[in-house]
C-alpha cells in the first residue's frame, strides 16, 4: 500500500494534532483521509480523550491520546517521535511546544497570532532547520494568503496598492438564521464576548484614526457582500500593523473589520454602552442574581424606578421600547427573573453564559464564513478596483465552514511541509509567496476559492 | 524665646517636609509660623531647591534643602535627624520614605491613599512604636474626619446609618469663574483628565450598582450646595469599600463623588465618547500634528467630510451645532489649526496640555473647595437626614483653598503628634476618634468648619 510515495517521501512520516476541539474536525478528517496514500502516521491528542477518541473514530489507523501540555515528560516524548505537529491548543500553550520543536528538531504549524516570544525563537529555529508556521488558519490565515496573492500579483504588474480594506466573519447560513440577532457561535464565544476592548486604529485617507473600544460598534460600517446584500463590520485592533505585514507603504487607507448581519452591532453597542461586557471585575453576591437582578445594576435608581426595567434599559439608552434593539435584548433573556448560579461572575462571563445556551448551532444548522478584501491600486496612471471575495458553507453543526477554514489551511500547509514543497524555515507567516501559492493552489481544489471582480472605476462600497 | 514650651515640648523637635508644590504652601507657612512658639526646627525638601526656597523665603528660621528621594544616603541622614516627617511627594515614593521612617524610628504623615504595600508595614511600625499616619488631607482626609464625626455621634446616640453619599470638589469661585467650563485646575491636572477610567461602584437602596468607564460623566447627578444652587457630581471609583471602612453595615446607599458645576460632565462625556480621555496607546504622528487633525483622528471620514471639523464633531455626538457643549469644546480649541508639539503623546496628555493652558488659575484667582455629607439614618423608629457641608474660599491662586485644606489637617496632625496628642501607632487613616477629634477641633478654629442641617423628613436631594 505504500508504493505511491514519492521520492521525499521514503520514510514513514508522523503527524501530531494537539487538541480536537471545534476547530479541529476537517484537520483531522483531511489529513486522517490522506495518511495511507501518502504513508503518514496520525496522532491526535487531547487534554481529553475521549474528545480525541470520538474525532478519531473513523479512522483506525489514528492514534487518540490523552495530551496534557503540562507534562513534559509526555511532551517531549511525543513531539520527539513526531515530523510534524500542529497546535490547536490555547494561543498561551504555543511556547511550550515550539521550544519543545526546536529542541528535536520538528515542524510546528498553528492558527494562532504569533506571539513576541515566539517571534524570538526565529533564530534557534533557523539554527535548528525548523519552521514554525504561526497564522496558518482562516483569520490570521487564509486572509494573509489571499491578500498577498492579489498584493504581489498587483505588483508584479507595475501596480500599486492604494486602498485596501478586509472584512471577515464567521455566520450563521441563511437557511439556520432563525434568531433576531442573526448570529450563532462558531467559534470561541469568548472571543465574541469581549471583542471590541481594545482601541481601533486604521487608516483613511492618509489620517490616522481611532476608535476608542466604547465606540467600536457604533462605527461599524456598512459593506456589500454579493448574494447576501448589505452586512456590517465593526473595525479590528490593529488595521495599521498590516503596513508592515504587506509592505503597503502607499497605502492611504488600510481598514481591516468584523462582518456581522445588518442591525447586530447597533444592539451590541447598547450591551456595550449597559457595562454588560465587561470583563475587568467581578460582581458582588453574582451567584445570588437572577438575569433581571444582573441588568438592574446597570441602571440608576433615580429614574423611573416605578416602570419596568425593560422601560427602565429603553428609557436610559434612548431607544423605542418596540425598537429592533430592545427586542433582540429582550429575545436573549436578560429581562427574565431566572436565578443566574455563576459565583465571583464578572459581567462579561455572565453574559457569555447566557448567549451560549441563546445562540447555540443546532445539528441541523449550518454556518458560514465569509471574508472580503477590497483594494484599490495605481497602475499606468489609472485607478482600479479589486473586489475578492471568499464565501465557505458548512454542512453540520461539526463540519462547519469555521472548522473547514481554519482546519483545512494548518492540514494542507503540514502536508506540503511534508512533501517538501514548503522549503522557508524559521518563524513564519504565510504572507510569502514560497508558502501562499502552493497551499492556496491545494485550497482551490478542495472548493475554497475566492472570486475576484475588477473595476475601472474606483468602487466606492460605503455609502 | 523657647519658654512657651510645655511639658512635653521640653527637648527641640524637628519636622521635615518633602515636596513643596502647590500643595504645601499652607502646611508650611502653618508650621513655620508656630515653629518658634512651640520650639520646633523645619525643613523643606524638594527636587527643585529654588521652589523650596520660595516657599520658606519669609521665614529666617526655616531651612530650604535639596531633596532627591533616590539618594538613600541623603533620605536616611534626613530622616533619621528628624522626629516627623511629612511627606507630599508623588504617592509612589510615600514607600521608600515610609521604611526609612521605621527604621529610624519617626512619625510620618501623608495626603495620599494607603496603598497595600504601606498596609503592610503596620506590624514593623508598631514594634517600632512609629505613626505612618495615611489619606490626612483633604479627600481623603477630611472626608474621613468629617463623616466619622457624624457616624461616631448618631451611633452613641443609638442610631445606624441607612444612606451615606458625600461629594467632594476643588472649583473655582464664583468671583473667578470666567469661562464655559466653570472649572480651573487646583489639583494635579492629569488626575483631573484621566478621571473615570476605572467602573463606578456604589449601592444604592439596597442594589449593588456599576457605571462602565465610558458612561461616568453621562450619568452624573444633580446635588443642590447651599449658596450656590445645583450643581452635578460624576461618581468615584469604589465606593462600596467604605462599607467597611467607616463600618456602614447597615447601609443600603453608599456614594462618593466628585463636584462640578452644572453642565460640566456633559461636556467632558463628550470628550470621554470621542476618545481624547484615553492615556492607553500613543498617537502615530502626534509631534506634527494640529489640534484640528488630533480631533479629526477620532472621526469617520465616511461622513460629511465636506463639512467644516466643528460640523462633523457635532453629527458624530448628536448635538446641535450652538449647543452648550458644542461651544464648551470649541472654546478650548481643539478646532483650532495649531501645531501641537508633542512627540509620542497620547490623547489624553495632548488634551491635558491644551487644558494647562486654558484652565490655568490665574494670580487674582480664588478657588474654592465644597464637601457635603449627606445621610440618612434610623432613630428611635424614625428616619432622620442630616446634611453636613463646607465649604473653602481661597485667597488667591497661591494660598488656594485646595492647599489650605490639603496642607492644614496635615500641619495640625503633626503639631498633634509632636505635643503627644495624637498616640496611636502603626499604620493608620484618620477615621478613629483618637485621631480626628483633636485634628477637627484645631481645624475649627482655623476656619475649616462644617455646617449641619439637620431634618426629621428624609430628604431627597436628587430629582
Amino acid at each position: 500500500m505504500f508504493n505511491s510515495f514519492d521520492n521525499k517521501e521514503s520514510q514513514l512520516k508522523k503527524i501530531l494534532i494537539l487538541g480536537a476541539g471545534r476547530s479541529s474536525t476537517y484537520l483531522i478528517e483531511y489529513l486522517a483521509e490522506q495518511a495511507p496514500t501518502h504513508g503518514w502516521h496520525l496522532t491526535v491528542g487531547d487534554a481529553d480523550l475521549s474528545q480525541a477518541q470520538r474525532k478519531t473514530a473513523p479512522y483506525a489507523h489514528v492514534d487518540a491520546i490523552l495530551f496534557n501540555i503540562f507534562d513534559q515528560k509526555q511532551r517531549e516524548k511525543q513531539i520527539s517521535q513526531t515530523d510534524v505537529v500542529i497546535s490547536m491548543l490555547p494561543a498561551i500553550y504555543h511556547i511550550h511546544v515550539a521550544r519543545t520543536c526546536i529542541r528535536f528538531g520538528k515542524h510546528l504549524l498553528t492558527a494562532s497570532y504569533i506571539s513576541p516570544e515566539i517571534k524570538e525563537l526565529n533564530k534557534e529555529a533557523l539554527q535548528e532547520d525548523v519552521l514554525i508556521l504561526m497564522e496558518m488558519g482562516l483569520d490570521p490565515g487564509i486572509d494573509h494568503m489571499s491578500a498577498m496573492q492579489v498584493i504581489d500579483q498587483i505588483r508584479s504588474q507595475g501596480g500599486s496598492i492604494i486602498s485596501y480594506k478586509s472584512y471577515c466573519g464567521g455566520l450563521v447560513s441563511s437557511e439556520s438564521d432563525d434568531n433576531p440577532w442573526g448570529y450563532k457561535f462558531t467559534w470561541n464565544p469568548r472571543n465574541v464576548v469581549v471583542a471590541g476592548q481594545s482601541t481601533v486604529k486604521y487608516m483613511e485617507d492618509g489620517q490616522y484614526k481611532y476608535i476608542p473600544p466604547h465606540q467600536i460598534f457604533d462605527r461599524a460600517e456598512p459593506v456589500h457582500v454579493d448574494d447576501f446584500g448589505l452586512m456590517e463590520a465593526y473595525g479590528n485592533r490593529d488595521s495599521l500593523s498590516y503596513k508592515d505585514i504587506y509592505g503597503l507603504q502607499k497605502a492611504t487607507t488600510i481598514m481591516r473589520g468584523t462582518l456581522r448581519k445588518t442591525g447586530f452591532c447597533k444592539t451590541w453597542q447598547i450591551l456595550v454602552r449597559l457595562g454588560i461586557t465587561d470583563d475587568s471585575y467581578t460582581l458582588e453576591n453574582s451567584e445570588n442574581m437572577t438575569y433581571l437582578d444582573f441588568i438592574t445594576t446597570f441602571l440608576s435608581n433615580r429614574f423611573d424606578v416605578e416602570k419596568s426595567v425593560e422601560q427602565r434599559v429603553a428609557a436610559y439608552m434612548g431607544l423605542a421600547e418596540d425598537s429592533e434593539e430592545m427586542r433582540k435584548i429582550k429575545w436573549l433573556g436578560l429581562f427574565e427573573d431566572e436565578k443566574i448560579n455563576l459565583p465571583n461572575a464578572t459581567p462579561a462571563q455572565i453574559l457569555q453564559e447566557l448567549l451560549e445556551k441563546k445562540w447555540i448551532l443546532s445539528p441541523g444548522d449550518k454556518d458560514m464564513v465569509i471574508m472580503q478584501h477590497q483594494f484599490k491600486y495605481e497602475i499606468e496612471g489609472e485607478i482600479r478596483s479589486l473586489v475578492s471575495s471568499l464565501i465557505i458553507k458548512g454542512e453540520d453543526n461539526l463540519h462547519t465552514a469555521m472548522a473547514k477554514s481554519v482546519g483545512l489551511p494548518l492540514a494542507v500547509a503540514a502536508k506540503l511541509v511534508l512533501q517538501g514543497k514548503i522549503v522557508p524555515r524559521g518563524v513564519q507567516i504565510p504572507v510569502w509567496q514560497e508558502i501562499y501559492a502552493p497551499v492556496m493552489e491545494e485550497l482551490k481544489s478542495l472548493g475554497v476559492e475566492f472570486k475576484d471582480e475588477e473595476s475601472k472605476k474606483s468602487q466606492h462600497l460605503s455609502a
